[in-house]
């Protein structure tokens, strides 16, 4: 939808709204993607969004609260009754999506509207989908697919495709089961269309034998997600653990499911909790970054007191390399752990072991230091800086990146080994960390040097 | 695949190259999906892949190189012949597949295998798709897909959805066009396969009238993802500038342009040029990184310059809080960019006006510095800093925090009105623009404060 259409159509909606100009209203709404009316509801006021919603006829109105951000679908439910929740909301949509927006629900409005579903077989969908924990391949999955028995004429078939695909927005596979729903196949819409085979024919002699690929419905989100990427699959089978047909999951949802996940990785690697966007409110936005910040304070407190240890009055000179020493470590941390996330996600390069890959990050790590500790040397002369600091800025920055390549690529795969989200690493975390340890090793090395060669160059200039 | 699998497998198969034993290699490859012999192969040397690759039969040999890594696909191209190419691995492919592959070859080579083509219809197709910007609509459409003339019967069209569809792995739509080949609408398989009308019904009467969504051919590849993802797309045509029928983007393409989109924005922000992983060699690992450990180096430098220009050796107590002032303005700075990146790539909140983000942005600057500047102001005392200093750090500090809040929103909607990748603000570019700023802000306030209340601290404590 184009920005300037979105503004003024705001705007008059605003005014109808208020003038009560319902047939303008629905007038414009029929014209309009569910999405494109979901988008336009985010943007109103709680009683305006739900006057807006009731004016939209039963179908359209379910689509729309699935498009909704979460935040605005949570209010809106708040001011639907459960008679209105059952009997207009859930009957109109896919048993994965009733699950999800159930979910959100308090424990005696949940249990009301449940009561009220009056399709039986949709309700225990609903039901068993709840039970599975987010994030696996059971809560991802919807109910509605067509199976057919193997055991079925092609006439047959198409008779119960017919009925189960009636409310179906996009057939994607028909599987094919035998008598104890257990999984043996899948036929394409294609295959049967196309079939230049008499409606007598069994399905049994139409489908392909052979594995169907398939998930188990325990199977974490991420790896759906990648296996659907890898494979180009448009819908895939969920599975228990007899082989049983539970329900399938399609594409767009994983779609979601990467969106997500890509969005998770790169909050976290800009040091943001999780789940805030740009319209979000001051409070929510400071509450998600704050934490973040008051991480990397607790670092600068720590390399306070190590500078202060280390006693910088003597040496104030070694103030002058402070900011690059720390600046470089944190920016070699975060390189690392980033190339090891995204290995970890795309699961490449796993046949490494994980003394390959630090070996490897070893060599990267060497020659990123000699090239940065040559070049500080020159410039520390050519900014005729003292000999001693030169030289304790090029070791320091040596061994610093050393450290920040084995350290970027050790954290996270430990992190991952714990079960925890490597991309942690990659954020504010690994950066304050490498600042404080750049920092030990610079005035270490500092010491050393400055209190060795300290009369050296004085006589040498 | 399991992972311990396959590399017991991909040793196997390195005995079986070397003794020749084709049998053992054909037996074992032909239960597998091409996903995954192309990643077998992209472990591989050069020869070992090329002979592997020789032993596949014709089509999966097709389907595995699509899935090879990029670097892999070329050498392995480079040692094929173009009779090869184009008899054997072009004419099992998709003609937007074909012509991604072909981009790439040296441009003899690239007219021997076009003039080799056989089919002259895929050929055409292959030439027009190349000549597509890449990035676009018409860059990423295939030009595969099954549609009818509205005055077809059912049976006719069902016919010619035959022919059309027997190449093709799904049919997602069935386009139904004029006598000038403009699109007028979709049909769904489910609408043919479920309509209970007579073989002698026209497609006319069949098929939903209204809007298509369609897009141009010129339409970038980022916005294609946005309407597919908008609105829960899993094809869609592209037209030209007359509503004709080109082709069609699906949704497993899109999923990679997704991909590729998160995986830019996430190597940005860390530092890292492009497209490398964690499979490259050293020296392209390092020629990634070391371009972004150098611009952190150059600001580094600038902070040295600075911190000899205000004396450090005067007051060395300010050196106690520079870690601490230099990685809080650039966490702040990132997590801004962040957001700014996140929202403009959703291209959600973008009816706010510049003013309205900035004044929201400085609402949160203004939390965040407050609950840090007070923080750093006890701790300093409870590490009996002395007060001027304490005070400096938390002034500092505060200005800092806004500076960078205001910046960090500045320099990607900046960046993105000039074309450039907004995403760049998040990497190591502001980070030490914010250091070196940040140092600038703390020193000037430090030798404020410092030099009027020396002589008061001294008096207090």
């Amino acid at each position: 939808m184009q920005n300037n259409l979105s503004k003024e159509l705001l705007a008059n909606l605003r005014d109808w709204i208020e003038e009560g100009k319902d047939t303008s209203i629905r007038e414009v709404l029929t014209e309009l993607h569910p999405a494109d009316i979901a988008e336009l509801i985010n943007e109103l006021r709680r009683e305006e969004a739900v006057y807006l919603y009731r004016i939209l006829d039963e179908e359209q109105a379910a689509e729309v609260m699935l498009e909704l951000d979460e935040g605005v679908r949570e209010k809106l439910l708040s001011s639907l009754t459960s008679r209105e929740i059952a009997e207009e909301l859930i009957e109109n949509i896919d048993s994965d999506d009733a699950a999800d927006i159930l979910q959100d629900l308090p424990e005696q409005k949940l249990e009301e509207v449940m009561a009220l579903l009056g399709d039986e077989e949709q309700a225990s969908d609903i039901i068993d989908l709840m039970t599975y924990e987010e994030g696996t391949a059971g809560a991802l999955m919807g109910k509605e697919l067509v199976k057919v028995n193997q055991n079925w004429t092609v006439a047959q078939a198409i008779r119960e495709m017919r009925r189960q695909g009636e409310d179906m927005d996009h057939v994607y596979s028909i599987y094919v089961v035998d008598d104890r729903d257990a999984l043996l196949g899948t036929l394409s819409m294609k295959n049967v269309i196309f079939a230049s085979a008499s409606m007598r024919t069994t399905i049994r002699e139409l489908f392909r034998e052979g594995k169907v690929r398939t998930v188990h419905v325990n199977t974490p989100a991420e790896e759906v997600a990648r296996i659907m990427k890898k494979y180009d699959l448009v819908a895939l089978p969920v599975v228990d653990d007899r082989g049983m047909l539970l329900g399938r999951i399609t594409i767009d949802d994983i779609v979601d499911v990467m969106q997500e996940e890509a969005d998770k990785d790169y909050q976290l690697a800009s040091g943001i909790s999780e789940d805030v966007e740009y319209g979000d409110s001051i409070l929510t936005l400071t509450r998600a970054r704050l934490p973040w910040l008051l991480i990397g304070m607790a670092g600068g407190m720590c390399s306070a007191y190590f500078i202060g240890v280390f006693d910088i009055e003597t040496y104030p000179q070694m103030a002058i390399f402070m900011p690059l020493i720390a600046a470089t470590g944190g920016n070699v941390g975060v390189q690392s752990a980033a190339l090891v996330v995204k290995a970890l996600a795309n699961q490449s390069a796993l046949d490494e072991t994980l003394w390959q890959k630090l070996g490897k990050e070893f060599g990267v790590g060497l020659l990123n230091a000699t090239v940065c500790s040559v070049i500080i040397m020159i410039a520390s002369q050519l900014f005729h800086f003292e000999l001693a600091l030169g030289i304790t800025a090029a070791v320091a920055l040596f061994s610093v990146i050393l450290f920040a390549s084995i350290s970027g690529t050790w954290i996270p795969l430990t992190l991952n080994r714990f079960g925890i989200d490597p991309a942690l690493a990659t954020g504010p975390f690994i950066t304050t960390t490498n600042d404080i340890i750049g920092l030990i090793i610079y005035f270490s090395v500092g010491h050393y040097f400055l209190q060795r060669m300290g009369d050296i160059t004085l006589s040498l200039f």
